[in-house]
């Protein structure tokens, strides 16, 4: 019996109660002999009423103070999921993110960890204790400062104390109960999936899966940690997610197509008339990345010979659409297009699956799928494990479905799959 | 123009107006052209909350885990009172109390301070900043783990900066105006004490005064910093408590009483018919330091020639009351006294001021002025600079008022004296 690392989310620790049930569920596995390091969130509400408190007291919360703020969440989980355990009788103590030796660069509110010196848990587990660890928050190499890590910080803390510590497996307990071949609430018929490979995870969470952050799974890969996702309500166990199947395991199947993804938080913008010669398109984009937005999907249109004129278009979160729309009117003059369209009434549908590198006729089934739907497509891109479409909104859970059928991923039972836990 | 270090309640801080309010003080200190250090508690209720979610977890919540747990509550208001600060345009940097050098032992909830190393304050101060500093942690010399000075301790954090730090002042901000010749709710015409003295300061403070706690006012003794108590609402001068009469100031007068404070959260246990020879008192009293009770009064009775059995009483919190009577009874047999009486009715009132040592008609007055109010003595301790009576509970208010008036102290003024502040 190894180290295992487990992380709670918010969600399973809103309350007392919670707190309680949590706990149960580490003494479990600290008496099946394993060590236990836990990672745990902030209570329920607790980093939006944080949040709500900095907007009153000041309309722009420098980044130092902002973090010291919100680390108070974690102090005050953590804390009390330490005395809950041991009113069970069993040692633990809990630790900070500085205590806890998770270094991390200087950049306030998205820190990103450099190092990781757990030192201190090392003694804690030693010493027969389960640690606990205040997720989300680490301490800057240079300043000393408190940091955090951004929203969703916590699952990386987990993986990076995993890595650290040479865990068996980073457990990250949640509200659903695995990653699912699409999002249940949109498809009835989504299967929970049991294994996939950290390169497919990857893709999932770009195209859209909330289950895990893109950078946990990216952590996780590069450090070779494999992620177990479930749910502390249930108690099932959940998704596997790793660079190679499980050892011996040989009824997990590589799936030619691991999954749908879809998102809805993106927006569209065309740039209209760009006269179509070198450099143009260059000029639009250092634009926007001096602007420090992020881009997903680019398409660069035919351009008509009778203008010499083309359009661009890109899409990027809705949240960074303002920006965008300032950065680009700024350099119109320079550039010399004609206009901007903004559309924030788009949806992107992705197919992912690293089968679909040697499976030829997956990109044509997933077209037809669209098409036999009724569903009518704007911009593609694709990777080698991925194709992604832009549709209109309104036909992104249609579309969703219907590609989901048409790759065979409906569980056959007629049951609906449950979505688990307290559907927060 | 030298360094202040101010310290702000949590009635101060109570909510996001509160710590705009206070923000506004401080950089009025600082445009002034003072250094600024601030010491502040945790925002209204929220130790009191925290309290409460550790009681739903656990009967008996562990110290280490409590003081993470508590040292929460002023990592949210030093973090938001930075931010307001800046937000006027002036650059502030909070600091736990770890990140400040307040190191203590490792007593965890009472943890006692044994150095202070602000070389970070130091470095803040020197870049222009103010300092913002959480109040009542620490962090252990051993462990490095966090600790809290216990309630109040804020108080003694900001006094033991103002020393380390070579203060000229250290203010401490209240809901009240200062200190008061007594109790304001029980004496109408109470005034304010311009100026009192550490050591008449200390009696009071250990006689029921609740405006400034022993320890702090001990601290600024030992290392001679004046303390200016004031009120964070109205903003006029308050009491200043100091080892020597501030400098130049001929008019701030030596009363020969500073105050009458009065106390009823005490109890007196009477051991009735101990054998009255040597070591008997002893084995009572260390039964009782064994248990950790502080007790405050002694007095024994003669004994009776008849039986050689006397009668000891004390006093000590009403807290510690049940503990007291459990660790006699163990040791009843042993000792051999006949019964023990705990009564919880009584209260306490003291006079005090360094001029009686000089103004031997001081006791007879006080005595003289309990007896025309009808107030029957029940227990007497002197010490230098205070005589103390222990009376019926119910008689506290009246023998307050009565000696109050007949030491002069009652003001000239028919006007109430405002108690300031939100009454809390």
């Amino acid at each position: 019996m190894g180290l295992v690392v487990q992380k709670y989310g918010g969600s399973s620790v809103a309350d007392a109660e919670g707190i309680k049930r949590v706990a149960k569920r580490i003494v479990d596995a600290k008496k099946a002999g394993h060590q236990v390091v836990v990672v745990v969130s902030a209570m329920g509400d607790t980093t939006d009423e944080l949040i709500d408190l900095a907007e009153q007291v000041s309309p722009m919360p420098a980044g130092r103070e902002f973090d010291m703020l919100l680390t108070a969440g974690e102090r005050i989980s953590m804390a009390l999921l330490a005395m809950a355990i041991k009113n069970l009788g069993h040692e633990a103590q809990s630790f900070t993110g500085s205590q806890a030796g998770v270094i991390t660069d200087s950049v306030h509110n998205k820190a990103r960890i450099i190092d990781v010196t757990p030192g201190r848990i090392r003694t804690a587990l030693d010493g027969g204790n389960i640690a606990i660890v205040a997720g989300f928050q680490g301490v800057s190499a240079d300043s000393k400062d408190i940091t955090t890590l951004g929203r969703g910080g916590s699952d990386t803390t987990a993986v990076a104390l995993a890595a650290a510590l040479d865990a068996e497996v980073c457990e990250i307990y949640t509200d659903v109960d695995g990653v699912f071949t699409a999002d249940p609430r949109v498809v009835k018929k989504a299967r929970k999936i049991d294994w996939i490979s950290s390169e497919d995870m990857l893709e999932l969470a770009a195209s859209g899966s909330k289950v895990l952050l893109h950078r946990c799974v990216e952590y996780a890969r590069r450090y070779n940690i494999p992620i177990h996702v479930r749910s502390s309500f249930s108690g099932l166990p959940g998704t596997w997610v790793s660079n190679e199947k499980p050892n011996g395991d040989e009824q997990v199947e590589h799936a030619i197509i691991s999954g749908v993804a879809h998102d809805v938080s993106e927006a569209k913008i065309t740039v209209v008339g760009v006269p179509d010669k070198p450099g143009e398109a260059a000029a639009i984009f250092r634009a926007i990345a001096d602007a420090e937005i992020n881009i997903d999907m680019i398409v660069q249109n035919v351009s008509a010979a009778a203008t010499a004129l083309t359009d661009i278009s890109f899409t990027l979160p809705k949240t960074e659409g303002p920006k965008a729309i300032e950065a680009l009117e700024k350099t119109k003059a320079a550039i010399g297009f004609d206009s901007l369209r903004y559309d924030d009434q788009i949806g992107k549908i992705s197919l992912v699956g690293a089968g679909m590198k040697t499976n030829p006729g997956v990109t044509a089934d997933f077209f037809k799928a669209l098409s036999d739907a009724g569903v009518n497509i704007e911009l593609i891109s694709t990777s080698e494990i991925r194709i992604s479409v832009v549709t209109r909104q309104d036909d992104v859970n249609e579309a969703v479905r219907a590609v989901h059928t048409a790759f065979g991923l409906d569980s056959d039972s007629d049951e609906a799959v449950v979505y688990g836990g307290t559907g927060r």
